[in-house]
């Protein structure tokens, strides 16, 4: 299938971007290479897998605009840094206070609470640091790699997904309301699915309607991600989540399904993506990589 | 005197710019203003005073390289916020573990372990989102804010500043060693008060001579600032510190004092000063502002 080959070819390039990172630590460094232990425990948690699904985005925006693929590349790493660091401080006794992840132990668990918070720490503002350090040098028009830098900090940022784990955590054991979890839902995970798409675009100069369907995408593809998340924390299976089943409940967290009920959630989620396949309409076949990646999505929960 | 005069003139425009950042934070926040709380946490922590020297360093630097004032100003506030996101994670029980920074509760005595957190995660990326959006206004030539950013990312990140309080916390109760010491020094404190400097005078496009000679000033006011700050913990008033006598020997940590002793401290900071007034003897009165700040830190100590 075109669909799955394309996602590996991009999927290939970030793992092998991502595996070289700060090979060159030292225990005590005197050159900018970060310290061996947190060199460690940032690698730990960027290679412990996942489907690189933000990153991927990324790649497929920026081919949508014919932007090299090379030069994507530093942008699509650095969004699955901070995505990754906010997993770790998620983890972290004083918020979420989860042991295991994708499977393994907790980057706090492995490395202590201190290390974990500098880790996560470190995770962001190396996201910064490799887009920066890209920047510099030139390859993407420099107007091109502000607007799409800005992008990314704007959505993963106090007003995006910070703020979203704000009214997470604020939100436990609280009554369930609908907007609430809208805002929850857009601020938490769909602002970081959004952002490394109009990033790849805005890499390549994007502009106006191509800006504004591929948002309503983002949108679509990031609520119905969430959505599909909280079924699965109901009934998916604990061995390929990687993480304890039930957990949203236990916690008391608003989600879909608290609030509509596993099969309300399941037509939400059906919903979403349908808005985000229809919101690429007018490209046709070119924006086939997003509308199956959209489906491929939804299918997890069947 | 001319030099506080102008010390008062750039740190009333900082002040005046923080005092009203966020001040558009909604509980449930709708448009990408951030929550309420978070707003809260991160302002407290912001606005709890302090000397600003970073971002007034970065105001001189601009000026220097004759920059508009106003047009620096979102880079220089991006610098206190990185600077202040490092205390709050710093103060958390799972780091240093300190109820007091500048006389006041620590950012997580008042908003509880998991909000401090966020507020120094939002803080960091706040500083990004400062910055990228004023990048993206176009004020500054684009390869300008560029460069200014990459060098305040590095220094600010794991390579630098986070680099140095990974080396702070593994340097715990471990024999002192003249080489940590210098490492530790040079990336938790100078890399922060370099970088300021040198974004300033990378915002006005400056190349060459006039970054390394500056890099050697920004090396020699911050190992100095770092050599007085440990002294002061020995010989310093609670009260003008904001914060409790002796808690670097408490924590057994790798200090100037504990390793040279209190005078050998106070003769290396001397010099560490001497050493950047002499790094910009080429300019004359033109740097003026930065060798009478480098005195005037140093004058702390006596």
């Amino acid at each position: 299938m075109i669909y799955e080959k394309q996602y590996d070819e991009y999927l290939a390039l970030v793992d092998d971007y991502i595996e070289k990172l700060w090979d060159d630590a030292e225990e005590l460094p005197k050159t900018d290479a970060p310290p061996l232990t947190l060199a460690k425990a940032m690698r730990y948690s960027l290679l412990a897998g996942g489907k690189r699904m933000r990153p991927v985005l990324l790649m497929a925006a920026a081919d949508f605009m014919s932007v090299p693929l090379m030069a994507a590349l530093p942008y699509a790493a650095a969004v699955e840094m901070i995505h990754t660091y906010s997993l770790i401080h998620d983890d972290l006794p004083a918020m979420d206070d989860d042991d295991l992840r994708r499977g393994k132990p907790s980057n706090h668990i492995v490395f202590g609470d201190g290390m974990a918070i500098l880790a996560g720490d470190g995770l962001q503002s190396a996201a910064f640091e490799t887009m920066l350090s890209a920047a510099a040098n030139g390859e993407i028009k420099p107007e091109n790699a502000i607007r799409a830098m800005k992008e990314i900090s704007l959505r993963a940022g106090i007003g995006g997904m910070i703020g979203g784990q704000v009214i997470d955590l604020e939100s436990e054991d609280r009554q369930p309301e609908a907007g609430r979890l809208f805002y929850l839902q857009q601020k938490k995970t769909a602002d970081l699915i959004t952002a490394p798409i109009l990033a790849g675009l805005l890499l390549g100069g994007a502009s106006g309607a191509i800006l504004s369907d591929f948002e309503k995408y983002g949108a679509g593809l990031g609520h119905a991600f969430q959505v599909i998340d909280d079924c699965l924390d109901v009934i998916g299976n604990q061995q390929e989540l990687g993480k304890p089943i039930g957990s949203d409940a236990e916690h008391g967290k608003l989600t879909a399904v608290s609030l509509y009920g596993l099969s309300g959630a399941k037509k939400a989620a059906e919903e979403f993506t349908q808005d985000a396949v229809n919101a690429l309409a007018p490209y046709g076949e070119k924006a086939d990589f997003f509308t199956e990646l959209a489906n491929y999505s939804l299918s997890r929960m069947r």
